[in-house]
């Protein structure tokens, strides 16, 4: 654990099958008008939307709906938003969906208090929250960004064709999220192995940085190993309980700062993911999962050591008599064949980019220093051409 | 991840080298009157009481010293701290030391306001605190308890011969912990070590208990390795910064809630090893490293599916063509065998354990139910006289 750093995380979760029931303890420490925020309403369909809405008017609750945000959440359904906070005054925003749902909620958070443009304030110059936040709870329904238990808030540009993560610090992350895993039973396969993947990206982008030998690491690959585990039982059964929640749980902690901590951290396959999802708006982990193994084997001769440590200790490859290459070559392989073994794509073409696209992809990938390699335009060209 | 919990833990942990300057930060939050609780004094030999006194003075605090904290604190030490803050009217305690003292300065922190017979309420009915809490700072000097982030205090009562625990809840884990792998370079190898084994049987306590498949046993297993790989280190090399940041992150994160959720936990080691140490006041952790082995070996026949993951998984231990009982008791044997390597207390003898305290200590030990097995007097008599 080389350098200094700190660590704090006040989000309190509530996790099982009852879970829903805290919103009684946790509605009453906030004011009487709350903002809910969701999506296209499959909520309302699977009978969340009735329960919580339920919950809301037993604890004598005034509700303001804001519905509509979209998987890719746009800068101006973010101001959509604020406009509706600020007429309801709301005490609290409470978000009932995915990550998207949950970025969207903490971008409002952030932005109802704040007079100046909140797109180039947070997304283009990165600054600090100056103003007064409305506090964001959360009731997850996919899992995949971990948005439950951070500050991250990812949102879309689509005239300046830009997607774009701020993280926020600790006085953002969402006050309390609950976290029940038979709310994500009704997701259809292609969302849950998105989820999956998008999962597993966040422990690899941490994982796959530094040369030191830290305690981060062998939590990355406890981490790994429980997903990879669950996800092969959730793909055959979406309904076992045991499995979907430990994925439920991995996501969590794959993107709660945990295992960032003593690491740079990479983060380029997730800007390259987010430049693919500026063009074609497809599902974020199907982004990342396209471009991954093109940036693993491109990076690979610069990071080999760790590489092989991820083939023996996540892949269990046996490392007798081969190189160090060969070992990080074959926990590579062994990766591949079991994402597409779990349905995830792992073309752009698949994901309608086209090859017009190329150039403005390459232009909105924003670059990294953390990782083993810093990629110039030609290494980000090579890398999104290999996926097509 | 079976069940229903709940997760929040609130302290702040700084972690490096430079931790310690983040007192001046976190003394702004609190009023002017600060108990500076401590042990026997070390701290003033290795010269961290003088940076916090000098810290302290810098935020204008008007200090009030407790010293003299034992290894294993005594409820009458508590009541003479108590009287202490209350004379003193402390805003804020900060313990500098290690679990002992921060346990200590947290069974004040509950009682100072309480007018109930503390031991009684605390540690005999186990009752919630009712009164308002002192908040506690930890500066930590040596690592084992994970005291500085969670509600555990442990206190001894030398007239009734019992050791127990109470754990608060999140209100009264400390606010604030200063972490730097430094203050620990100069503690004598007796007690790395007995911290070392602190750190690794709080994992094991909640890894052996269940039979689902989740999340936390795949953590477990992360830490467990990085603890092996780094005690390595740090018993040839003290001084390896490096292997001491990485047993200290593990020491925290093994007993700060996280690796218990969604499981029953155990903690019949430490069950053991408390009712040792009432009898002979020994260094904790090396009371459980002198009974880990004769009751795992006991109830290894009542979770043998556990103890062969945690061979394969933790140790390394080969499968192929050996039956699960062989395979587990691989595990064991090599478990022991490192142990012994690192210079453990093996025997009950060795901590200045009579056969005569034996009736005594088979009366103190209180039992759990979490475990795979749980013991009668028979069984604590059988594993207590095998460590003889």
């Amino acid at each position: 654990m080389i350098g200094n750093f700190t660590y704090c995380n006040p989000t309190k979760l509530y996790f099982g099958k009852n879970a829903l029931e805290s919103l009684n303890s946790e509605l009453s420490k906030y004011g009487k008008k709350v903002l809910l925020v969701y999506g296209g309403g499959s909520i309302k369909r699977n009978g969340i939307y009735d329960k919580v809405i339920a919950l809301l008017e037993a604890n004598g609750k005034t509700v303001f709906e804001d519905a509509g945000v979209m998987p890719n959440p746009t800068i101006e359904k973010v101001k959509e938003g604020v406009a509706r906070a600020r007429a309801a005054k709301a005490d609290l925003i409470l978000a009932v969906g995915g990550g998207s749902v949950c970025d969207y909620a903490k971008a409002v958070s952030v932005s109802v208090n704040c007079d100046e443009d909140i797109w180039e304030k947070y997304f283009i110059r990165f600054e600090d929250v100056s103003c007064e936040i409305v506090p964001v709870g959360c009731v997850l329904t996919m899992v995949g960004t971990g948005s439950e238990m951070n500050g991250g808030s990812v949102i879309t540009n689509h005239d300046e064709k830009l997607k774009i993560g701020h993280v926020f610090g600790e006085n953002v992350f969402p006050k309390f999220a609950i976290l029940n895993p038979e709310f994500t039973f009704t997701l259809p396969k292609y969302q849950m192995i998105s989820g999956i993947y998008d999962i597993m990206s966040h422990i690899l982008e941490q994982y796959f940085s530094g040369t030191d030998d830290n305690t981060s690491d062998y939590l990355s690959e406890g981490l790994l190993r429980s997903l990879i585990h669950s996800a092969n039982i959730a793909v055959e059964d979406p309904l076992d309980y045991e499995a979907r929640s430990n994925i439920m749980w991995t996501a969590t902690w794959a993107l709660n700062t945990l295992i960032a901590k003593g690491k740079t951290t990479d983060w380029m396959v997730h800007m390259l993911g987010q430049a693919v999802g500026a063009y074609t708006d497809a599902t974020h982990g199907m982004t990342l999962s396209a471009v991954t193994m093109p940036y693993y084997r491109y990076i690979l001769p610069y990071g080999t050591a760790k590489f092989a440590r991820y083939a023996i200790n996540v892949w269990g490859v046996e490392p007798a008599n081969k190189t160090e290459e060969e070992i990080a070559c074959e926990g590579l392989d062994r990766m591949e064949a079991w994402m597409k073994k779990l349905g995830l794509v792992m073309h752009l073409t698949d994901l309608g980019a086209t090859r017009e696209m190329l150039d403005g992809m390459v232009k909105s990938t924003l670059t990294k220093d953390g990782g083993y390699k810093v990629l110039d335009e030609t290494d980000i060209r090579a890398v999104l051409s290999a996926s097509f």
